[in-house]
């Protein structure tokens, strides 16, 4: 493959992709709002650019095989706020991509666009969006206007609902949710190299015991995760009280997302990094 | 029920909507981006709005039970056209419908959120979303919107994805598609009366013996559509060409639609009205 | 057709059907845990009999073609008081039809076996039991006792859950709920005329616009009611005030037995006589 | 419409659907294996052919845009004597058509490819296969023949799965089996007059009552029958003795060819004549 | 964890519990209707109590966070021997855990509440119930009682259709269904510790290659049994005799008890101990 | 056991199977349109047939417990030449069957009976069947008449549905569909030792990452294939052009077949054996 873009490039999951994606092709391009991304691979160009403008994006896709687009504002804030990143970035990227000819998009996506399922429902990749804040309902956006690309334009996509990257599990829902950074790298590699896709969407997760969702609609892209949040879960357990079970943060599939007020990050209500 | 505010009144859909909703109300509210919508009821005021602009449509909810939410750009036209009426313009309602405790938004989503769907395919409610066009598209944002203020708010909602709202059906796709101007108001009256909506979905279509769609999922909310396209049936048949099969826009839901370039109008390229 | 058993024979829907039943055999046999229903037809007898007592019932059955079983304690009770009728009532009657060799029993259910289904679901025969009561409860009990005497000793049942039989629709739910008595008749006839009916579950609802279920799966019995509870609707809906939508009686199938406590009648609690 | 093929037009149901047909084209080529058909329309030519000779048919297809392919053994016989005519034959059809672009075959299918399922279970065009003798393995054949030449060859074809095409409801299972012939003529102009099909099943009963199938998923083609076996229902009933259980002949959608011995006629066994 | 309550602690499965149990909590509390249990552990006491009896059952839960609820009569007999323990008893735990503000009871529900599937059906836990015995039928009324008990009162419950646990397999049918202990351990630990689990149904069964069931709709619970009846295989095919196809016994997933008469004990019969 | 019968003994898959199939019988005939299969083993015989012939098969199966029967002609051909071989030899087999009292079949299908599903759907045994060629369609053909004599005679069968049975995986396709030959060995062996299959589908296809099927509804088969292509990945899809997503060949589950031309080898066209 000659070309890759990465976008985000410098985030939480970028700086894991970087290297793995330099290795798949001739030439990878990075991009980010941010300044920089630190040291470069031997065949890894920067560009900072904001996704939320056209005229930024356009050029770095000239070429492209594909784009792996990571970008995004990550947490939930005003809907003013994330429609240019979020919403817009992606339109931007998807144009771009075909007016490039660029073959494919492997896409972020996030359990999010999927938050209010309760727990107890293992979710499949057909099952009807159910978003749980203007972050989720983002990703739902992307994924319609990805599968609509592909059936009038040809533009294939894979869109990975991840659920909780981070490098180990921090509490009893990471339990199930946890994305190990060696799976991530997985799933998005198996995005890349497999050779048909058209429309696909799978969920971004470990091969932990309490996985909460069913990826076998999407079998044929290969994703099987070797990592097990299981491994913390006497320590996890310790530390968890009973569940209130009125807490819609503790009863479904978007964890705080769920629980949270439209546009306020639960994240920094809480104090903790984001986790997807 | 005190108060309805009807978006799009002047459109054509709002013409017919507006007699009947004053029916319902002590005060009609009916607002529009164009300038009048010719005489009032006498419970009816007028007031001039852009669906974009938070600060037009916030203050005419004050007060409201209901929001009738036909108002858009009712055409493909490029992204960065629709973004502003059918996408933001959503949210606005939608926020503001949350802020001043609206009980319930019905709002006009569309054939083309399912219109990749081919014909041989019924559809229902609940099946994923395929959109045809970022017309389409809108629609599909603006239902996920709808479900997430639903399960977050409390906030009730019906989506009549409506099929061809026309006074006479006008080609072979119609015969299947037909929506009249009195199935239209049962369908709206009926999301309006029903004490219990939650989050609804269903297709605004005539009792068409070719209706290509199945409600069965939808009948609490009790429409029943009375006109029948087959009426017509003879003389547009005699009219319709054998059907080219490579033409996505005769073997799709969402007709000329699936067939159209995106952001370009399938319409103006036929010269004929839309239809839905 | 021989003999036809009818229990509840006393109560308001054993009154409608002792005619049409009597009708359509050379004996009616009724019984009823009351001393007397009145006036018999010429062909029917009248037992006094308590379903609890295995004594009392098992000399009934014997020589039935078909037992028609809509005895039962009809209310919300404590489940020490509904045991005795509606529990091992049931075991009785089918545990006495096995051994007499009857062919069929034909069973009153209830909405209240799934009851906590939300109103804008529409349910079908066959999704799992949601009960909303011990009442509800003693209906799914039955329901799974009949489908076991039917694969295990070729004993067919029909059971009709019935959702509003009254003379007339009375509040908003009955507008999607009422079973009028003609249509209770004809469901009841089918279920006794249809000559193959095997394990069967089907809906007992009238024709009304707002019928919240499905019974395309039963279709096979040909049931096809005539009445519409909407003729009642424009005189319903102006009493009926906005719905709250945290109260479980007006958002579940079930109504006032969704939000009842277990154990305690809900009827008795708003002075009004049950429906169903 | 210029020419339609009529095979199996000395048939009963071939003999009415000869007239209809004709006045559908400028042209309609009947044949059937028999000498003659009686006296022809002004279009109309006959002429004699064995499906089973691909030299009998080929010619005939020239120039056609739709076969009616209802030209079958109707009757349950060894698989050695149906093979020619039900499995060869189909193959000829197709395969002419597509030698000679034709646009459409409408096929008289059966419910007997679907004969084994128990009569208690709704059952939809797109459940799988459970022939009841050769002769609905004939007919599970040529819908996946027919599937197959629509996916790669995009020849259109819509399969119509005949109950009991008779004059007048003739038993017990034909209370919900009956296909008058007007419901047949409304079937096959529909599959014919509707101008996309793609690959069509549907099932051909009438609007009784007691219809044991669900055809919404075919709602496209618009076939709303009139006719409803429910009128001759006293007197059928009033004759039909108590089902026995144990035969399948009474018990599956098939009737008496799911309990027929294979390769042996059950409707000569009984002398009475076929019905589908 | 404070305390536990265990049912049926004398029993063969609540022997391999109560160590597992009593390492899980502050203090274990063991019943059984037998005298004794044996030793205790440190943090282990024992009541002996009548399951049928609410004045035996409700003081033991005084402060109890979950009951393991594993008490029951095993095996099939008459109707009127089991309504106590299996019916009554499964009444009493749940009114009492409500009556305590118990959060949880874990449940020993059986594969005998879906005995009547076919063997080749694979069945998955929210298929509707067809049991095979009133010992099944008992399983299938706690179910529908634990989830009335979820949805009114806010009562958790896991439903562990136990199939075969015994020490290891015995016999061609226990290749599919064998639970080990350690595997039951393992189930029951998970449906203690998983902090949500509403109204979740299970099967019980180890990670046998012929395991007939499909968990797949509840990985929530983090199920994942490590032990394989397929270690035993050679050696109990080759004792094991060709199929008799019309024993149900054989052929259904109920084995014995599919093919037992109602009120019978199989396994008393056959002269083997009960195995679920 | 005592007579195990293989058809196509000489193919490349009966060459794997006839040691295997030999331990497990005290007599094994093989059987093949060839001259001859080579050394036999201790307790196997040779006997020259064709399939097409009901003389030469009949007396093959006498005494017989079950029939592998995997003989067919192998590649696409016109359906005048698969006809006989794969057609009428599939009748042959099971009439024999049946009149020899054998108790199962178990049958090479292939992955061409669904080969017209686009790779990006998970297939299961139970979706409808979408044959790619003629060949395909007799796999189809088989299956609907191995059901039947299941249905109405009691013959059990096993229709295993061959993905790519090679002895490595050739190319990208094969990363999802290989079936290895100690696999194919396991698949086989668990249809024949399994006590009761009734009628089961299932895929034959290796524990590959890319798995592009769902065994899980016959899982009571108990097939757990042990061998990944995914071992030979990097090698494989260094040697992969991107696909051209045009091509059915490449999108399509049935691969070359999927693009052949109806009645064509695509196999001979490609210059390369056929692999399933």
């Amino acid at each position: 493959m000659k070309k890759i873009v990465l976008t985000g490039a410098a985030g939480n999951l970028g700086k894991i992709l970087r290297g793995p994606l330099a290795a798949m092709c001739d030439e990878l391009l990075s991009t980010d709002i941010s300044e920089s991304v630190g040291d470069l691979a031997a065949n890894e160009t920067f560009v900072q650019a904001d996704l939320a403008k056209m005229d930024d994006i356009r050029p770095l896709l000239e070429g492209a095989d594909m784009v792996v687009h990571f970008g995004a504002l990550v947490d939930e804030v005003p809907f003013e706020d994330i429609w240019g990143p979020n919403f817009v970035g992606s339109y931007n990227i998807w144009q771009s991509a075909k007016e490039h000819g660029v073959h494919r998009v492997v896409y972020a996506s996030s359990i999010h666009a999927m938050g209010m399922y309760p727990k107890t429902v293992a979710i499949t990749p057909d099952m009807p969006h159910r978003p749980d804040t203007y972050y989720g309902l983002a990703k739902c956006f992307t994924e319609d206007l990805g599968r609509m690309f592909w059936e009038k334009e040809g533009l294939e996509s894979v869109h990975i609902r991840i659920l909780s990257a981070t490098s180990r599990p921090g509490n009893a829902r990471a339990l199930g949710s946890w994305l190990s950074p060696d799976d991530l790298v997985q799933v998005v590699t198996r995005a890349i190299d497999t050779p048909v896709v058209g429309f696909t969407v799978i969920y971004g997760v470990s091969n932990n015991d309490r996985s909460p969702v069913d990826n076998s609609s999407a079998s044929h892209l290969g994703y099987r995760p070797k990592d097990n949040a299981e491994d913390y879960a006497v320590e996890i357990l310790a530390d968890t009280p009973p569940a209130d079970l009125n807490d819609l943060g503790l009863t479904c599939h978007g964890g705080p997302f769920a629980s949270a007020t439209l546009g306020v990050s639960p994240m920094a209500l809480m104090g903790i990094p984001d986790d997807d």
